[in-house]
């Protein structure tokens, strides 16, 4: 190696330059690999790691200068246009493939693809005409949830019907864009599971994580999830790398599940670290966001194991002051530099301990901090 | 907090920007604090992590424009220039304070800070003549090692007296600048203790560290150091915790001990994170440069409990093979994005277990990939 100190050219590109993407450029430089962003505004927190070249995801030059000289295109997002991706894998690799952003931008193909490979999903059926809809909810009953099938996230372009009044009411909100109409799962609670692919097959995955959304933005996130049986972490492992595999799949993928008494149910996926993976930076041995790195490299993978329970707690809408929340003894801050804004996340938190008691009385006295706001009025519900 | 996203104006300035710089900047970035590197050149590891102002330590104006807007300096080297260090505290404040900067920068102001303290160093008288050498050697006998006082690193500038020949030749090599001889003291092994400080006087210590030298670079790492007695942990802390208070000290200061039969005995101290410290960022709850951080902005310490046995190795010399370090279990590499040059550190391996003989397996198969190297006829012996 000749190169000269200090990085030299970036070898990662990353669609997208938010706090996802910082953190993958920050584990990607303990490897000595540089990473270069796109992104709508170069005010972005991946702008403290390296370039981020601005652009809309449909500027073919600006796309194709952010692309060049890279080993690696990945993502941060999951609704980068497939358009967008696939010029990019004309003249570099995009990790993970463009089949796992397909499948995952559009709910139907989602839903379709998990019932594929035998894994219980919600009921659903999709709905594009307002005759459509009055079917599809005599097929799956009350209550039902009607969604858009793009570009929906954090509960936006949804509508929960409750009773026959509600179809009206939701169809002239969203009625007009394919649809997807599932069933209401009743849950007893929320995990992710997050897996990882290599360039050689090999597979490693993370004990499931238990997640706890308030109105539709994810709050907090305990990783192991309490209580898992044998048989939750085995399903929840065979779910991860069933789709791993059938993806032909490169990276780190989160899959959201909903626990019904044990039996686990996909909600979605994310072909992408996921947030509620941000306790593997402390909490595992490699994290999410090193073994995605060593994914796409070709390197090989992490050891997924974990350090003990760990919890992490999302800040959003406002900053805490530091000090304070550095006081806790073990606690981790991330800041990722983004001004604040309602509903934004601006930051996590992140404690360890041997035990569940432990880690639990710590998440309290994170959250004693009160910079994890519900807003006035919100639900309690995360779809 | 209106200030722009991914990164505003940086806060922290720091002297150097080798590896150690870089770290720190690392953990900086988690609290979203940007740090300003000041060295000879900008083709330098820190430049990965932020804006680097190259010029020498004796260019006033240089050093102002480096200054400008810092909320505090800090240093990652101790044989800062005094004259440099007060310059820049006339403006912002400089922490570690100048007077560790006194203490460290000169072998013989260093002895007697310890020896005022209570702590046991090695016998020591100052040699500035030929004459006084004489005086010396007879008052400590051989062997003894004649030193320069100021800017000896890695065993440069130091002479092995065994006999009464070897005094000439000890004389003719290093003779005429301030020097020192000092007892040779035969231990048993080779120990750090790495201790902090915060802005309001709470310190914490992390277990001392047993290190492996070779040829005067230290090669491996070990924390905590195995067998070690309570008496030695409490002696340990003792040492750094009343050096801490004596100098009024605020961040992370090392010191190097040597382990005589359970006695320790002061070696030298170093007013800055430690490369023996850096098992501390896996191995840790907060690793040393958190705390040095979190020490200089007046924020409360983290927890310098440890998370199990870790073990350091130092890449020196050539770069390994990422893939052979990264296929081993739990294996954190750390690669600092230097050219290969002979004795030079490029980058450390830290792998992590609950036992010691976990750690020690791990080791080998780290140190199986020869990255390690000892140059060929080098002694074994580090002073």
């Amino acid at each position: 190696m000749t190169r000269p100190a200090g990085g030299g050219s970036p070898r990662i590109g990353i669609l997208g330059a938010g706090q996802l993407g910082l953190m993958l450029a920050q584990a990607a430089r303990n490897l000595d690999i540089g990473c270069r962003f796109y992104a709508e505004s170069v005010d972005v927190p991946g702008a403290a790691m390296g370039e981020v070249i601005s652009g809309s995801l449909d500027d073919e030059a600006r796309l194709a200068r952010f692309a060049d000289g890279l080993d690696v295109v990945t993502y941060e997002w999951e609704n980068v246009p497939v358009t967008a991706a696939r010029q990019i894998a004309d003249s570099v690799p995009v990790l993970p493939p463009v089949r796992a952003l397909e499948v995952s931008g559009d709910r139907l193909a989602e839903k379709r693809f998990f019932a594929g490979l035998g894994e219980p999903t919600a009921g659903f059926m999709p709905v594009d005409t307002r005759r459509e809809l009055d079917d599809a909810i005599a097929g799956l009953g009350f209550p039902a949830i009607l969604k858009t099938r793009r570009l929906g996230y954090d509960g936006k372009g949804q509508a929960v019907l409750r009773r026959p009044e509600d179809l009206d009411t939701a169809w002239h909100a969203i009625g007009g864009s394919p649809l997807i109409l599932e069933e209401r799962v009743s849950f007893d609670r929320e995990l992710s599971v997050i897996g990882v692919r290599g360039a050689d097959g090999r597979m490693a995955c993370y004990p499931p994580i238990e997640n706890e959304h308030r109105a539709g933005i994810l709050r907090v996130s305990t990783g192991p999830a309490p209580g898992l049986s044998g048989e939750t972490i085995a399903s929840a492992a065979r779910c991860v790398t069933r789709a791993l595999e059938a993806l032909d799949y490169v990276g780190v993928l989160a899959i959201e599940l909903f626990d019904v008494g044990g039996r686990l149910v996909v909600n979605e996926m994310a072909p992408r670290v996921h947030n509620s993976g941000h306790l593997t930076i402390e909490g595992a041995v490699t994290s999410q966001f090193e073994n995605h790195v060593r994914a796409i490299l070709g390197l090989p993978l992490g050891d997924a194991g974990i350090r003990g329970f760990a919890c992490m707690v999302n800040i959003i809408g406002d900053l805490p002051q530091v000090g304070d929340v550095l006081a806790i003894p073990g606690a981790h801050l991330h800041l990722y530099g983004k001004p604040p804004r309602r509903d934004r996340k601006l930051g996590h938190v992140t404690v360890c301990a041997g035990t569940l008691a432990e880690v639990g009385d710590l998440r309290r006295r994170v959250e004693a901090g009160n910079f994890n706001h519900l807003p006035e009025g919100a639900g309690s519900r995360h779809e």
